[in-house]
């Protein structure tokens, strides 16, 4: 770091420390308390630590950084701006305003240098994770040497990351696989917004984190030289994960609620603000001042990491020089190269009868030797996931090597290790665990959608029809609730075609998540009338017309197979109806009108036929339609005894359907 | 426990190991490995120790018992088997099977003896906690001396329970507030569906726990007698929660599979099977045998746990007979008593304007008054949620007197907490974070709908309203995907008078859960045609109809008045639409035919006005209708300019009405 007096370190850290207050008073909105305790522990960080290019946010060399505590987003901003960053004063005067590029909480893709999205409290941890683990995964890839194994990955953690569970899970996953690159500093400042953490949070946290195999350090969070110390320490120690305990005062300066829960998530008032300007010796005077003398530190800063780029730019080119195949492979992971060929590779023999939890098993082979990116793991159900890469190795503490994650039994983590991967960009990684489960990690499925991340799902037994394991283990409500989220892709896929189209979209898919959702059980493969693949990537398609049909029926997944079954007996009755499949309900949508409307005939009366909720299906079936779903919870039992149970086998649905036809 | 060679205590485990085994086999389905493996444990716990009565489930003085790790259910029907609940060895033999007494996981309310609905990892381990809160909460209302005082919670946890970020949260709250009464028997058989524990849960488990304040201990598997002096000691030690860390063998007695995760979740098989019990010198000979003497030695147990209930009914009569106060409000709790008056005492004076969450907090202070059972907290969010019982006292550690509870910044545990003091049915929970938040507490919603708990959830912040927080804070799949479990109440009042139905209707609903969900901002007054208050407990009904209305618009929470300001508007155009709240479309939906058509006239077009994703209204709508919903996430700014931005204001609501209607 470039040289300063005390005086006028002071006045940087003050700078960052008014910024914030400035900006949450204009706002009258947002957390000023956060910014001011941390500011010390971040200028250090940022200043003798932090690797970056503020004109390249994305460089590949760049250290990553996290503000995990998400609400305390002015220090982030605060920071980016004063390191060079496309923010300027301008934007920050804009905080929390209508399409401002400083929004209430970090957004990705937002706001140039904000890596991950945070403010749901401990996703950030966990995304901190991924990028360890995903940086190790292929470093280890490159071999030693590689421009990619020195970055770190630093966090600023508060009380609300460390008490929520998803934290813990991610935690133990690090201390576990030993990610030595991640240097969390947990801003403790015993504050939340009910109070003291006291009141609920007394644990030994740093005993805790010891007990999952970090490395855990304490310092005062005004100490600079003790902060950089830990941070030395930290990076040292590269075989296990760090947290360094950062004892701080939530709202430092403010004379009267600095240490209080009043300075967490509210502006300050102007008699507080201005009376902490008094006490921090600040200038009165306009808001959102950086003196000329910070300035002139900060450009000093960025020169020292114009330095740092430089150095790693050259030995990076001379590694690429010496290293082609990795060097290829490795840009191969920077553009997530996708053979052009994809879809036709996976829907080659594709056309089997099996589980489509088999048939995905075998897609992700071929899929995982086409595209070098491909990385994936199971929340401990890899057997009943079919979620292995066969051959790609497994990732094991001190061992990155492999293409295979254990996750263990932490979906939420997963989820949001996997969205970690996906920030960082490196990866494409797919996640598995039952459908059911999507419900612990439905967090980090939301972020992935709202930060248009290429994170796969592969969520199976996803239905009444996995059978004996009961009401607990079956999705009834699941799709719904996951195709509400705006931006994901849910696909249900009907047989081998279905389920190998279904891997190329998400492979295919740069910008947004997709969730294939697959059954335990065996599927018969579909009789279709046009072989034409194009059909299987726009959502919906007719499987098989009648002459003089005027109703069609949908279905999805398994239930495909059983409404053909169904419309056969139908139509033996004298009632000919369409067969329309709709993997991706969202795919659909996109479509033009056109398209819709030849699949799903304005004049033809509706019927849906899917073993779930179905609210989402009204919208096609209308008031005259009819949506054969399930508005109950399931049952323990073989999957034939619920077939009839339910009302699913074909007989019944057939029934149901004629009623409704002719009604 | 009743004398017993050393022969005949062998005879007693084996028997509940070859109850799981024959029966998995049996049903071709299941996980016989953790039964086979904790039988041991299970078998000291159940005869040394747990208190119970057969004859009668329900009895208050027993201790609770859960099998957080459901899928060794087995182990749990075995049990209830051999302890003489009205299981008998036929419905051993459904195990499995369609509406069979015995599930593939343990269901509350569907096999005696079963304290709470099992099988998602980590969800027992957290309700025992909420059992062992409630018990503390009434037992220092009553007094020393009270008949509940003295009972334990006991758990038996997996691997997979502590690997789950619910158990951490749920731990470290435990710890906190020191309930000593929780004794829970970590079954550690190192083995879960993936291979070897040590794949990827390396953590020091002990330290882990002695660093969230719990007391642990560890012992063999085999050893009865050291089981034995473990939960001595864990009982003893009143001021902590206890773990014991049992070191067990997976499938213990199968020869091949045992110790692999090849017994972890599937039948051992014939040969297997017979190898076991050739192994274990279990009689071949028909499945499912439970020999004389184990019978009778059970019928021993059975007459000492007959002489513990006649003690504790002994010091319960001659405490009620000393405390008649403490006695009725024991009776109070047990009942979850409710005036008849409830919805009158809640309506008074309860047509104010303000936000919802507000009206709601005034709702909670009248009715913690004239329900002693109701008790609240908050997942660190009491000043947002507007959730604190006034002068009620808050719940800390060792004092327990409050009815207000820090939750913490854990929203999984505090679901599943509460699902405890639901289970047990001693209190009526209600807990709150923001709406958006739901997401991280799915799990234990679901588990509350399945169970069908009176659990209320508090749900604030319900919409982009909430302002500058931003997309990561704004709710806009939750409703829908709430909306879309089955048997959950999902209330969005509108003003103050809907908010009190919505508080009594919450509180008067004891089978199944009810969330509220309420803004963060202030609201209007409406102005309704009828002032009849029954019309507010049917889920929906007309504010306001307008003579030849042709339409009808449907709207909800913060949207009605919107939607009334946008329909007086309409009106001056010509253009008369009847206006309908919907408060809770599940409630709606249960009403009569004849009032929903009163309600929403088959005749009139229908539009809905929900700032949400909206899927769940088509059905409603039809397809010549409009839902005016968000299928995209929100953003940060002030609240006025997002209702600009999203078209929610009055004049744009109006505008889109008008252009549908004359379409």
């Amino acid at each position: 770091m470039p040289q300063a007096s005390a005086e006028l370190t002071k006045k940087c850290v003050d700078t960052i420390r008014m910024l914030a207050a400035d900006a949450v008073q204009q706002a009258n909105s947002g957390h000023p308390g956060m910014p001011m305790g941390a500011a010390d522990l971040a200028f250090v960080l940022w200043t003798r630590h932090l690797r970056f290019d503020p004109k390249e946010p994305r460089w590949l060399g760049r250290d990553r950084f996290i503000l995990s505590a998400g609400h305390g987003s002015m220090l982030l901003y605060g920071l980016l701006h004063l390191s060079g960053y496309d923010l300027g004063l301008e934007d920050l005067k804009q905080f929390r305003q209508l399409h401002s590029r400083t929004p209430g909480h970090p957004e990705f893709r937002h706001t140039p240098g904000v890596e991950v999205t945070s403010g749901p409290l401990g996703q950030g941890f966990a995304n901190g994770v991924g990028f360890a683990l995903g940086q190790a995964m292929l470093s280890a890839q490159l071999g030693p040497g590689n421009p990619l194994e020195d970055h770190f990955v630093y966090a600023i953690c508060g009380d609300g990351d460390l008490m929520e569970g998803v934290s813990a899970e991610a935690a133990s996953f690090a201390g576990h696989h030993r990610l030595g690159r991640l240097v969390y500093l947990y801003d403790d400042n015993g504050i939340t917004i009910d109070g003291k953490t006291d009141l609920t949070f007394t644990e030994d946290v740093t005993g805790r984190f010891e007990a999952y195999g970090w490395h855990v350090q304490s310092v005062d969070g005004r100490d600079h030289e003790g902060i950089d110390r830990a941070l030395r320490a930290a990076k040292a120690e590269l075989s296990r994960p760090s947290l360094i305990r950062v004892k701080t005062v939530i709202g430092f300066g403010a004379p009267k609620k600095a240490g209080t829960s009043g300075v967490h998530g509210a502006a300050l008032g102007e008699e507080e603000l201005a009376a902490a300007k008094k006490n921090l010796g600040w200038p009165e005077g306009p808001r959102f001042l950086v003196p000329d003398e910070v300035r002139a530190y900060w450009r000093e800063v960025q020169e020292e990491k114009r330095m740092l780029r430089a150095a790693w730019d050259r030995k990076a080119t001379a590694w690429r020089a010496a290293n082609p195949a990795p060097a290829a492979l490795l840009d191969a992971h920077v553009e997530r190269k996708v053979p052009a060929d994809l879809r036709a590779k996976l829907l080659e023999g594709a056309d089997a009868a099996d589980a489509t939890r088999k048939l995905s098993q075998a897609a992700i082979q071929k899929a995982a030797a086409l595209v070098p990116a491909l990385v994936g793991g199971s929340a401990d159900l890899a057997e009943s996931n079919n979620t292995d890469i066969k051959g790609g190795g497994f990732v094991g503490a001190g061992s990155y090597q492999g293409r295979n994650v254990h996750y263990g039994i932490r979906e939420h983590a997963m989820g949001a290790i996997a969205n970690g991967l996906a920030y960082d960009g490196l990866h494409i990684p797919f996640s598995g665990t039952f459908l059911v489960f999507s419900d612990y990690m439905r967090p980090p499925v939301r972020l992935a959608a709202l930060s248009r991340l290429q994170s796969i799902y592969v969520w199976t037994h996803d239905s009444i029809f996995l059978g004996e394991d009961g009401p607990t283990h079956q999705p009834i409500e699941q799709l719904t609730a996951l195709r509400a989220i705006p931006g994901l892709h849910v696909v249900r896929p009907a047989d081998g075609l279905e389920t190998a189209a279904a891997w190329a979209h998400a492979i295919e898919r740069r910008e947004g998540p997709t969730a294939l959702v697959l059954t335990r059980q065996k599927l018969p493969k579909l009789a279709r009338a046009s072989s034409d693949p194009e059909q299987l990537f726009r959502g919906g398609y007719v499987v098989t017309d009648a002459p003089g049909a005027k109703v069609t029926v949908i279905a999805t997944g398994s239930e495909v197979g059983t409404t053909q079954a169904a419309l056969a007996l139908l139509a033996a009755k004298g009632v000919p109806a369409r067969l329309v499949s709709m993997p991706c309900l969202a795919c659909f949508e996109e479509q033009p009108a056109s398209y819709r409307d030849a699949v799903v005939p304005p004049g033809h009366r509706v019927a849906v036929v899917e073993a779930a909720r179905g609210l989402e299906w009204w919208k096609l079936a209308g008031k005259d339609g009819l949506v054969l779903g399930i508005d109950r919870f399931g049952a323990s039992a073989p999957e034939k005894a619920l077939a009839g149970e339910f009302g699913y086998t074909p007989e019944q649905v057939a029934a149901k359907l004629e009623a409704w036809a002719r009604g």
